[in-house]
């Protein structure tokens, strides 16, 4: 599953009360092209501050990763924090300690256990020796060290209900070539910013400027077009590595090669972004709101964001409540100039509006595909010829449950 | 209670289900000079457009107002209505249909049930030739057609649980002038709009030019900084007629006299206002969110409303969950650059976090301020001199109870 060259463990270092992992490590056996893209929140954590730092001269070699503690808001402390963290990393690892990224997620404004990260991180590292020594080690240690790659993906939960890992193979220049990525994300979930934290590593051989270029094209269809609850995160990180160990002819340009990858990092980080949607905070509902037929993709993306965020229409897709008249309300308030009398609604497959009137259709057949677990909405603005679409989710009595008591 | 020279009557004309008054008019014995704010979402209900164009010569005599249907995205068949709505209100009063105003608010994309509107105008027209008749009417007579001023605020409520009425006394040139207001809204409720409906009725002398100047101004820091869910409503209008009956020397400019008036109608919009954040669909908590130090009131408004329409703020508020992180994690999104090592926020009197770290508080002492009725956030800063207050309040089940079933 792994790509070649990479080893991870996970460990539960009682960050929280919780008895899952909540630290992991990715390790490289060699250097590799990294690349990142990050939240785009004017307050941001100090593993975000860190590891775009780290990052920018384009090579990395391990990841820590933690849940439970966000380290944002945190100060000179939290930033001090994030590099002892990687410096300790990187003396077990016998790496560079700028080669090691950092990403946190769970409660801003706590300081992170110092102890108990060191601690987990020397059993991290043990785990990974224990790898490097004999290859089919895969099993949990005395220690609960996991090296499996469903642990990393375990590692980095907090609200998520399930665990989210994408991975293909591909074939370049007759070499096979994996990528594997792992993500999570449930609330504070908003379009462009790549809101979430996501791994991706493969074994392939790439300049770390291509690896920038093809990761930040594939985000914008995917994780940038994800909305749970509107609300941007401090901590969002997308970091990709690539180590060369599958020995294909270095891609050094936008060539056929690029092609086939960009399309697999493509189809992984789109998988992905609907889990993220799909798995949103107390979801019942996984919703896809499509707007064709605008100007520009950036009008469609900001309507049917506008949409998706909406509060009205998350709580009548929770209600499986056919009030269209919130949806085109909602895509009046996006700020984009509309032509109202043009606009189409469908859900699923039932016209709603016509020309911005409602038409008769089958409450029966539409109270029905409301029902479902997954609910297609078409806007349809007949006034271009560009299209977005936004991978989103309902608001339930559990969203409120979820984020009233979050801390407390 | 009423300004000289006005009459109102309220009924039930059976547009719901609902027995409460649906459908009110407001009737001037005299020409008034009239002012409107309307929606800025661009999809327009029907009598927000005519609205607009009958108020275009700060002329009115007459206010027609419905809940139970808003008569938006209803095309042509909607204007239409709207237009005989008006006709059939002039024709009864014996007035021009220019000097009608109409406003409707309830379910988007419904038609007008015009025979019940045109049978309800009937009796309320009636009700106004009988107060014409003899001013000391004010029950309800035969056909359930009531005069008080409190049938009128009924007769505009859709999911809000109380009434909203405000009003003043004020002397200009030792004249008594009154100044009469109503108002609806619970949900759909966002700033920048004046998101809901309002009518202001007076008895003060004025140009309508000064008159619409007053209602900008008066608007822009009490409708405009509320906000319940951040969905934009197609219908929002706040109308005010004044009629002169006071006989102050007429107010032409912006002297001592407008002044006076200008301060009584900011009290009216500002108390309207709280009242709209306060009955906020489902809320528990009426919530202020004051941003202070901003370079511009622009920022400040621009962060306090990115605060106030965060799910994970209001869920948190809901829960009272000290989650202060939510808070300037909201700011930072806002899209104003900020200076997070120098935000302070403070809960209550309680400081959370002082140069964007958390602080050690009293955490009991914390959970009180947030269990009362009314809250208040602090965000402080440093960047500058101005100040913003948005009024809001918090997200809980009942919200989202009202909206998975307000169709249904």
């Amino acid at each position: 599953m792994l790509p070649k060259g990479f080893i991870v463990t996970a460990v539960n270092c009682g960050i929280s009360a919780s008895k899952k992992k909540d630290l992991a490590l990715i390790y490289s056996k060699s250097s590799a092209a990294g690349a990142g893209c990050f939240t785009s929140n004017s307050v941001k954590a100090a593993p975000v501050i860190l590891s775009r730092k780290h990052v920018a001269n384009g090579i990395a070699r391990a990841i820590i990763a933690n849940s439970g503690c966000a380290n944002a808001c945190t100060g000179q402390k939290g930033l001090r924090d994030a590099r002892n963290t990687a410096e300790f990393v990187a003396k077990g690892l016998n790496i560079k300690s700028e080669d090691v990224l950092i990403a946190s997620t769970g409660v801003i404004g706590q300081a992170l256990p110092m102890k108990k990260i060191k601690s987990g991180i020397k059993s991290l590292v043990h785990g990974i020796q224990l790898s490097l020594k004999d290859s089919s080690t895969k099993r949990s240690d005395s220690k609960g060290v996991s090296s499996e790659p469903g642990a990393l993906a375990e590692a980095i939960l907090t609200t998520d209900t399930f665990p989210k890992i994408s991975c293909r193979k591909i074939n370049i220049d007759k070499k096979e070539v994996k990528i594997f990525a792992v993500a999570k994300g449930a609330g504070m979930i908003h379009p462009d910013m790549a809101t979430m934290l996501c791994f991706i590593l493969s074994d392939l051989n790439i300049t770390s400027s291509m690896l920038a270029h093809a990761l930040r094209k594939s985000i914008e269809e995917s994780f940038n077009m994800v909305t749970v609850d509107a609300c941007m995160s401090t901590n969002d990180s997308v970091l990709i590595l690539a180590n060369g160990m599958a020995r294909n002819r270095k891609i050094i340009r936008n060539d056929r090669n690029f092609k086939i990858f960009q399309k697999a990092l493509d189809d992984i980080t789109l998988e992905l972004a609907r889990m993220l949607a799909r798995d949103g905070e107390g979801a019942t509902k996984y919703v896809e709101i499509h707007v064709k037929n605008a100007r520009t993709f950036s009008d469609a993306k900001k309507i049917a964001r506008t949409i998706a965020s909406s509060q009205l229409v998350k709580t009548a897709l929770f209600g499986s409540d056919t009030n269209w008249g919130r949806i085109i309300a909602a895509a009046g308030a996006s700020g984009i100039a509309l032509l109202p009398d043009k606009i189409d609604i469908y859900i699923g497959n039932i016209c709603m509006a016509r020309k911005g009137c409602g038409v008769k259709y089958n409450r029966v057949q539409a109270r029905k595909i409301l029902n479902k677990k997954k609910v297609s909405i078409l806007v349809d603005l007949h006034a271009g010829k560009k299209a977005a679409t936004i991978f989103t989710c309902d608001l339930s009595y559990d969203y409120v449950h979820i984020n009233s008591c979050y801390m407390t």
